[in-house]
């Protein structure tokens, strides 16, 4: 039955699995497969015609090798780049994080001036602009791009002098605005940085997590497309990584308190099917 | 065009008003016809056939007047009673209240041990805890009737030492779970209340108002099945009761902030439709 089938959830590398972490809170219930591209990991300052020949690599893998009910693209920067193509194209519903968090916004903002932060992808594509805009054409949006953040995350600083100097830098580009009451963190790896975020900008400026908000809107297109599943016998979480299956599974473990089945794939393997 | 149409929202009185003042303002350009059964109200303690009866002949007087894009059930007791069954029998999305309540509990509960407040209708139907249930079996559920609400919010009595002492007895028989951490505001009234009711149940309870959750949910529907409004003139909204025109339409001026286009229906022409 395809109610009982996983959600395929994909990403540039381990940042998307706050998103499948969400999802498993919010969705005790649900399978999930998880792919993540760590090997060329990160997305966000490839040029977007190879995000788009990534991404979708990894949805014809999990499409050929799992019978998956729906899939999530748990990454910024795909999402920017061809989540409208990928969702065009498929039969499944498709989330992406960027319209659940454009949503969210809008519906803590009471000034409706937006901030966004992301990588130097999602930013230049304009994603949240259009998807703001296209809700409320009047919404003040300012944007701004902090390529360092997600090396930081990577790296595993996440709260020393250094780092809080770096966002603390970054992120008085932004403050202009006296009226943005709401700020977007729209990369999956910035609410890891969520404290020191928090500490720069000040408790006047409210921040929207797009992973919590795409795991709830999952939530939501199971319920209405009656696409839950109905499986009592508790779910069985599958990950693949382009990377070393044995950090995947340490990050899994850590992050997700989960002792997974770690797959790894190889490049040749997705490179051949298209 | 399907998409230029208005989003029905209905309700037993002016309670759903909430509602459509959220969907107002997470998506400013969308039309809003609203109907409210002010006559009958309230249908909290009436018996469910009853309340299924009304609340179709609410339904059925918008669908030959109006060409509704979607449907909103803003109340709770018409949700608890009827919703599955007008999903099932309408080809336009249907979205009620309950669900969307839910799913926000699940998300802002840590301790998945859950309340649940509104009127005896709703309580008694047990809608939320199987909607909590469907989607995690091992939450808690706590539930109380609370049939004062309603009259105290239809009086206008919102805050005053009376007011604080009902609502203070109310829902002390609701706080003996010392895990509980969110709870459900299961009536589109209360909100109206949430000061008092947040004053009595502590910072360590999270309040969920169905009538916010609900309006998101509309924005996620109308984006996924693609029927955003696309006309960008300024919506014009219509407001229908079975009750006086001018209180109507006083209480749309004062919550609203809107000078509405208020037209009465008389019990006999909603009976007639069937």
């Amino acid at each position: 039955m395809i109610v009982n089938q996983p959600i395929g959830v994909i990403d540039s590398g381990v940042g998307g699995l706050t998103v499948a972490k969400e999802i498993m809170r919010q969705l005790p219930n649900e399978e999930i497969v998880y792919f993540g591209d760590n090997l060329r990991c990160p997305y966000g300052p490839r040029p977007f015609t190879e995000v788009q020949t990534y991404t979708w690599q990894m949805v014809r893998y999990l499409l050929r090798h799992h019978d998956i009910k729906m899939l999530v693209i748990a990454c910024n920067t795909a999402t920017a780049a061809v989540y409208e193509q990928i969702k065009e194209a498929l039969s499944i519903p498709v989330i992406g994080v960027i319209h659940p968090g454009a949503r969210s916004a809008l519906k803590e903002s009471h000034t409706r001036h937006i901030g966004v932060i992301g990588t130097v992808g999602t930013i230049n594509s304009k994603a949240y602009v259009h998807a703001l805009h296209d809700i409320y054409k009047n919404v003040v949006v300012t944007d701004l791009a902090c390529p360092e953040f997600v090396p930081l995350v990577e790296s595993g600083d996440l709260n020393s002098r250094h780092t809080r100097d770096v966002i603390r830098e970054r992120l008085n580009l932004i403050k202009h605005d006296p009226k943005m009451d709401t700020l977007i963190l729209g990369c999956t790896h910035y609410p890891l940085l969520r404290e020191v975020i928090k500490d720069v900008v000040g408790d006047k400026i409210q921040l929207i997590d797009s992973g919590e908000e795409t795991a709830r809107e999952v939530s939501t297109i199971l319920y209405h497309k009656n696409i839950k599943r109905k499986l009592e016998t508790k779910p069985h979480h599958i990950f693949y990584t382009t990377g070393s299956p044995s950090i995947m599974g340490m990050i899994v473990q850590n992050w997700l308190a989960l002792f997974p089945e770690v797959n790894t794939v190889s490049l040749e393997e997705i490179e051949m099917i298209g």
